[in-house]
């Protein structure tokens, strides 16, 4: 296993440059004979793929379906096991939420509860779905009223229906041994809130202030219908990663339109692009103008449509997701110095609607190839592929290698 | 992984022999479409290959680049990321010096330095990269006045220009501890050395003899120029490396033209054979020899000149190499009772001029394969290969099991 010690003594500076495009949920499985990308017509990536490297690439491990969080880290190279962001950074940070190294960061729901015999029974464990806006002023009226607790700063936001964040900004820096927090939600309709406990002792104060929260909320929205209580769950703090620059000295840039992965690409110390990205053509405008720009080194485009119409079942829409993206993938040429790779995640094949575990084809443009003169980037054609199927968290990497940014290991 | 203890309980003696023949870098890139192991002519691989499992190996991770001391280590089965040969000892090894568990091995550059304000300002980290013979007086001075320090004897030996070797050979056995001293050499011209400072307990005597060392070396020519000192670094002690026969009851023998790879073998404990082998046919015959003698049921054949071609660049010489070795081989046939494997200890693509960090192609010439009719060994072929894409650690298994040498692993 290759260790931060062993990367600081081979990762070297240098001058050419990696673009990582991500293709959300790409991967995917044969719905009348072909997948999505066997389907869609890809003039650029045909000719790119005969002058690349092919492979697939697993997110975590075999059969294990990888959420956005894991099958990102992958990506970056860092071990998406050993350093799992906890939920309620997730839910914080895919909401835009920046989260400092002293927060905790906390899932809401808003729920229905009832008093009984001085228990609070929890009688909709969702509170029939409010609408966003509900929420909206629920939170509203959370943070007109509570905004500290002994000394521990308290910011609510809305995440959708019932679903918001809170994040507890203590003065201090925390470990995840402070947010070591059992959970109030019994899980069931008709049960009593359970009681939030320590299991660490850093933890104490956490499960002193969790439970006056809970008692202020209850104070604050009690009256209110059918939303008159809260279930936290996903107590974590922001994972300790070695930024990005410092692991394999580029400066990196992601262009991601939605908030998650720019909060991903901010947890491991990359720069955002501020730019508004609406469609993938704003994306590669954008990655083009920072190529030109010469600031970054590494390049981080997420494209997201790909992953959505997969878990919609939609797959003409994928397909053509994959053509657009195809079309504006060849605006990009000519790229000079640039290794590029292209790949996705995870697999979110539409005859399942949803994340699966499917290696996720990958393709590796730079001149130190064998090439692929008979293949397409497909999950098929991938799969012959010279890179043969490798673990996510060895592609980064293979693109320093390509890119030559690193030295040799050992003498 | 299988550690050791778990090879303890599974491999077994045998009458099969194995002969492990390692053409230095000889995985490759396309130059003009082809790679040397696709453009040369080689009628005896190409039958053999038809008989043969293929397949490709990784000599560390995707996309680390091995130096010689890693490749070798992961082809007989060692993990080369816990068992890094520290530089000291691998450039002793490199110039043919013996290197015993009592021993620090150091590597020297010849300097120029001047005093100012007693300090030493490094002002030639090379010493203008002084010829090998001038080293050669230099360590000849050095050996006349410098034979012991505190009862750790001193022995210098030359490399080539401003390069030498030095080890300190204590009257005990040493730890990895013990060398865990900073280097003096600031890294930079214009800079005053740096102090040798002990990073363990066990490290206190080596910085005490080391800082004397320096201080002797000064003495002693400091009024030549323009080699007037010497930076010190890589120290390093011999790895524990349990040895060949008891991991894998087979006696072996290295058949290794040069020193670096002589030494290497001797590390992990292979007897290494005193005859002198200036071609790919002395080293053929004498591997021919050793195993009609029936001394032996290992042999490690080194192949330098693959890698030397690479490095170089030379195509047109890769491939006539790869061609005199097919020559050679043929006149090794008819073999007895002798698995067969033909590989690299990692690429050197012509077009890189380098060691890469590309998979290697990989044959396993036994009665228990299914075959490749239709395959060469070339880097595309053996892509396609019974074996897969394996780590470089894993082929001594497979040898040991086609030779029969290994139990059934549990019930």
């Amino acid at each position: 296993m290759i260790d931060e010690e062993i990367l600081g003594q081979i990762v070297t500076a240098g001058t050419n440059r990696i673009a990582l495009i991500v293709l959300d949920g790409v991967g995917d499985l044969p719905y009348g004979g072909k997948t999505p990308l066997e389907a869609a017509r890809t003039p650029m990536l045909d000719s790119l793929a005969k002058k690349s490297a092919l492979g697939m690439h697993i997110p975590v491990e075999p059969g294990i379906i990888p959420g956005s969080g894991p099958g990102h880290l992958g990506l970056f190279g860092y071990d998406p096991v050993a350093n799992l962001i906890g939920r309620g950074v997730l839910e914080a940070v895919g909401i835009g939420m920046e989260v400092e190294d002293t927060d905790i960061a906390i899932r809401g729901n808003f729920c229905t509860a009832e008093e009984e015999n001085g228990q609070l029974i929890i009688v909709d464990r969702r509170a029939g779905r409010i609408p966003t806006e509900k929420n909206a002023e629920l939170v509203s009226i959370l943070r007109e009223n509570i905004q500290e607790i002994e000394g521990v700063q308290v910011i609510f936001n809305t995440v959708r229906e019932h679903r918001f964040v809170v994040i507890l900004r203590f003065p201090h820096p925390v470990t995840p041994a402070h947010a070591l927090v059992t959970e109030n939600d019994p899980q069931k309709t008709g049960e009593p809130e359970l009681k939030i406990v320590p299991e660490a002792s850093e933890a104490q104060k956490t499960a002193e202030i969790v439970h006056t929260l809970l008692t202020r909320i209850r104070e604050v929205i009690g009256k209110e219908q059918p939303a008159n209580y809260a279930l936290l769950r996903g107590f974590s703090v922001k994972p300790v990663l070695t930024p990005f620059y410092k692991r394999y000295l580029v400066r990196a840039l992601a262009i991601a339109a939605y908030p998650m992965y720019r909060g991903i690409a901010k947890l491991v110390g990359m720069d955002v692009a501020k730019e508004r990205t609406d469609s993938i053509e704003d994306e590669i405008n954008v990655l083009k103008k920072y190529m030109d720009s010469g600031r970054y080194d590494f390049f981080f485009v997420h494209i997201k449509k790909t992953d959505s119409y997969g878990e919609d079942g939609n797959f003409e829409k994928k397909v053509s997701v994959i053509e657009e993206f195809d079309t504006q993938l060849a605006k990009l040429f000519p790229v000079k110095d640039t290794v590029l790779c292209i790949t996705g995640d995870h697999s979110t094949p539409c005859i399942m609607k949803s994340h699966s575990w499917h290696p996720v084809p990958l393709l590796i443009h730079s001149p130190y190839v064998l090439g692929s003169p008979e293949s397409r980037f497909t999950e098929r054609d991938c799969l012959r592929g010279e890179l043969g199927i490798i673990r996510s968290r060895n592609i980064m990497l293979l693109l320093l290698a390509h890119a030559e940014r690193l030295k040799k290991f050992g003498a």
